[in-house]
């Protein structure tokens, strides 16, 4: 079976730039096995956090910034990757998500508070996490370790210059 | 079998009080089926913010300020509640899941920056999800939805205001 391919979209304006939210979102994204994601504005410390993260933890996940949301849906459906939408409007993501695992290339869209009733029509699937107020940050997490079944907990990070050996108590950190 | 019982503990001080990171974790223990979090310390729109989501959405989920976390610990154990320590350098969530969801009274301690060395040696279990650098919101939404097997998605939140009918496209919500 080929390789999964995940990429996300931050979509919806802010008149107050959340850059916390915003660096839960990459680094969720990464950990949890999505390639990319597609931020419209974020300050450099975001950036810099990522490359860090990158650099020390390893992988090469991806911030893209200024990218036109519209364009970034055309791309997807270009490349037949599905749209996830995810909102608490949306459908149960336990009844949708037989059908989701079997889909190779996703782009999950996160909204913040205003996101354009377009974006619930091009959707393939709007899909809600509990159909009660919380956090995108546990919306994402969820879907991405459902639509991959877990496999995504295992997930080696490649080449690192620091790697945890897990353990009962305490703390272990070995620099390679 | 007795519905589960589990509170959630956030620790760690922080220098910058980060109440957007504190509203989502209320939300989240909310949403996914905890009955309550205890906080140091936070600013009343957290508080506000956590009453209106009950008054309109349901539920009686609480927030419980300022009670000194090695009590909250000293309570859990007195009443037999296993402590599960959230923390990237634990024991993989995957290895320990079949166990953590065999126990009926549980509290998830959700760790800041610095989290103090008794609490790994007082945990029951400290549990990693993934030992990559991300987010405590995300650790702890897997962590709940995990523990409960997914049942929390479909939980009812008894008598509110509102309530959504899920859809596949569009807002769907009804005034009760």
């Amino acid at each position: 079976m080929p390789e999964r391919s995940i990429r996300v979209l931050r979509l919806g304006q802010r008149y107050v730039r959340d850059d916390r939210t915003l660096t839960h979102l990459c680094l969720v994204s990464r950990a949890l096995g999505a390639e990319a994601i597609y931020l419209d504005d974020v300050e450099k410390d975001v950036l810099s956090t990522v490359a860090d993260v990158n650099e020390n933890w390893g992988g090469s996940f991806e911030v893209i910034i200024g990218r036109p949301w519209k364009g970034v849906l055309a791309e997807a459906k270009a490349e037949g990757r599905s749209v996830i939408h995810l909102t608490m409007y949306g459908l149960p993501l336990q009844e949708v998500i037989t059908e989701l695992r079997s889909i190779q290339k996703l782009l999950v869209v996160v909204g913040g508070p205003k996101v354009p009733g377009q974006v619930y029509h091009s959707a393939d699937f709007n899909v809600s996490v509990t159909s009660q107020p919380h956090s995108e940050i546990a919306a994402l997490a969820i879907t991405l370790h459902e639509v991959q079944g877990g496999e995504e907990l295992k997930r080696s990070f490649g080449k690192s210059k620091l790697r945890i050996v897990p353990s009962a108590r305490g703390k272990r950190v070995v620099q390679n």
